[in-house]
């Protein structure tokens, strides 16, 4: 029996399903109506969980995902599940335990590319990451959380590379006005970003990053503060005010410093919460390490 | 001609519009499947544009609007439409200007009164608010934005109902770590609200809450301070040392006093971007004027 | 030696830790210079990582934190870092497995009576929660992620309630454009939520409503589908044409049926992301079931 | 009198204001820790307000302003507080008309490059931007609002060059589903962007670019739709099955089409908020027109 479609719709192709049910109408494999080459397709914001454990911690992931490939001019279409299957075969396993997000998403797109044809793919998680760390002047242990992102990517059969930005607070406490106003400075909380890209022999661990970026603030900040840690992470802010400019090149400067080993274009930014006007200050800048 | 539907397709009805093409199905009159009554259906994040005059100052306003009412349990939805209507018709003149934003909403709900039954009907508009205000110490006039809801609601007859929340940056300078640590302290942005629920006749300007909420913090904020306005700022600041919880008080009690001749209830909220901290802290308070 | 404070500074009180180390000032213990009772004072945003297994299974969650007390007219402030303590304490082992959200934050609660006065308290969590379903037609696993808010407070020595807030993203498709548009309509993404608040005994698991919300809408939605699932969901939809009122009623209906031997005061909301149109459309109601 | 700085503050300078009052000490212009090139720093998140009027057409214009210089290695600082001046100097009249965003930002940077001197300089403004239009069969006028972000920068004294982001919400309507399933499909929202960048003289309007964006959609959407308006558009997407990949390749052509005179490097994304799923599916691309 023939059915009949909807008064006024557009078939993409005269042969329709219901006439022969084996035969699928592969609507990407068709042409597209403008041959113009498409350099990302894929799926956004897709949530997923993920275990990893390296150097015997532990860490649950719940990343906000993003796959994509390249289309040539001459398809209409990416087969977008074969994307998120190159995901879930490889996390169908709720206690499978990662080495790290980078070689998990190595194998998302090692499997992906037996899926689908790709020139250039990558792969984009989006996700908090939790690090302990231990009071100051109390000494009591504390949860810390931070902001990664971290991409791999495949083109053209080269090497895999990563991408990975970390994002942690810290504050900033104003030296100009303190040079001008008898001591007296205004105080705010500021973000510390730094990305690197790299291969995956040279790409650091997310924990030497946070580091990085937390060493150079005015002080670093804490979950917990007892009154003798507030004093103590008070005065040191004092005794080291920077302005944002300040803070970016310090983290420039120590992450050149800690992966001099490596061969990583990285990039910084601060941005301070101004606490004496309703708009924020950035700073950006690049550096690069050369591992020779 | 008969059309016919996609195969497995649900009527909602065995009239079908092409059968008898001026018969209309109003989905929106039949019977649920299930009686239950419902409290607040409508439109959400509809964008539109409002200018405003008050005093001589002329305010353009791009809301995020939501227009409600209650449904009985025997019908089965909302027209939709009307309720769009209700809001595009008292804009259709780019140029009108309305008195306020208040007069606005009540002739919002007043037009939909006429276009569509209902016993509890409410208009919600979530913009940004622009004033000038002038440096402390250089006295140059600078353009400050705040963050404004405003609610009108009428139910069951009664009178029209307003519930405005306002939402300004300041900071605040921690009294506990100085008076702990020789005069240092941490300082860092705040963000003070103050909503009030009133008629018509008590609601106070959008200016007055300002005003109320800019008084309340260790420091006012500007969008341009000259390094002779830092230091004054900053000065007031060490001045003015204020937990968040001082500040919610002082809006309640700056609140009571300059709208004391108004009947008003007020609640207020005091949130602190921690400087030493990745976290907030917070502080919640309600108070009540009666203008007699 | 004494140590002069910047000048200008207001000291909270006339002896300064200085001239007598061991006196801490406890600032929060004076008098505020406005005697108005606070009702919620606390952290907000504060972020950490929990392990829960129930009936076996183990689910990792990284929570948004709010943990708030009330605050006499008499005091001027909270102790903040005991707030933070009260969490840290019951978390301080990474490997210790909570049996549920709501057992936890009674935990953080009665720890938080030893430490701090209060009235009223509570404690406020709002993260993803993750749970696996199987694709309709090709049978494959997946993940699907939801969001959950969920809270326990205790006020004036009464029983700990509890209040659940689940979301679950679904889709509505129009009845009454496919009833008088020869079976085409528009069709679109829609959010569910269900508001549960009770007691201990009452309070129903994430996954039953969960179930409940996606049983809601038009479809489910899933992470993966395969061709012959993306026929079998459209088809579906299709077959189940809803308003919001009608996702919304549903709700209702779904968990007024399914908890009706509990004692619950529930809310439902449906948000339906127009496709044919910028803004989009809700639907709010409250229902509560006597579980006599 | 001499006053003293609280201990452990660091100075940035030997000389003190209060020693010398008329001597500012300009922290800025001192040398940095690291000798680090800074390619942006300034200021972001500013709120103002702007007056455009072109072809007869007012917009009122509530941006969030970024305004930003590079920094050479052997400085420390910006002097943020003119880069604000660079602004609020065009912006002191209320009532100022602009002749176009772009135009306003080119005269921000020739005011901060008397101020200020900078090798790279750059002005962005985000905000939302209202159009009218008419509904398709009932013509009544509507408000509709998209999303614009605009940057002018000027770079080693060559031309100024600007680029504009426009982001409008439309559907998209599966063609895959339709042609495997009798003409069921599922439809959704979706997002399109278009970005250009160009000289002064290349640059398109807003509206153009908006027009480009509401063509590539199965349907335009509508803050307002009659029942026979939204018979109409729901038919219209029926006809007009696209996969985001259409969408993006739509937006590509039609603005190599529609700027064929203008030197333009362009970009385009198209967004589908899936109905089937709680994730997104994307497609970018990007094509050059050279108006010779």
């Amino acid at each position: 029996m023939k059915v009949q479609a909807p008064r006024g719709v557009m078939k993409t192709s005269d042969i329709t399903k219901t006439e022969n049910p084996d035969l699928v109408i592969d609507t990407q494999n068709e042409k597209p109506k403008y041959r113009i080459q498409l350099n990302k397709v894929g799926v956004k914001n897709l949530k997923t969980f993920v275990v990893t454990e390296r150097s015997g911690i532990r860490h649950h992931i719940v990343p906000k995902v993003e796959i994509t490939i390249d289309l040539p001019a001459e398809l209409k279409g990416v087969h977008m599940s074969r994307l998120v299957e190159s995901m879930t075969e490889e996390l169908s396993d709720q206690f499978r335990v990662h080495p790290s997000i980078e070689e998990l998403q190595i194998k998302i797109l090692e499997g992906l590319a037996e899926k689908h044809p790709f020139s250039r793919g990558e792969v984009k998680f989006d996700f908090e990451f939790g690090y302990t760390t231990r009071t100051p002047a109390s000494d009591k242990r504390t949860w810390e959380v931070c902001d990664v992102i971290a991409i791999t990517r495949k083109a053209n059969n080269g090497p895999f590379i990563h991408e990975v930005e970390v994002q942690v607070i810290g504050n900033t406490v104003c030296p100009h006005c303190m040079a001008n106003n008898e001591g007296l400075t205004h105080i705010q909380r500021a973000i510390g970003k730094l990305r690197v890209v790299g291969s995956t022999e040279s790409i650091p661990t997310y924990g030497s990053m946070i580091e990085v970026i937390e060493s150079s603030f005015s002080s670093r900040t804490y979950s917990l503060l007892k009154l003798e840690d507030e004093i103590l992470v008070t005065k040191e802010m004092h005794k080291n005010p920077l302005l944002v400019e300040d803070v970016c090149r310090n983290i420039l400067q120590h992450a050149k410093d800690t992966f001099s080993n490596s061969d990583l274009e990285m990039f910084a930014e601060a941005r301070s919460l101004e606490s004496i006007h309703k708009h924020d200050v950035i700073a950006q800048g690049r550096i690069v390490t050369n591992g020779d």
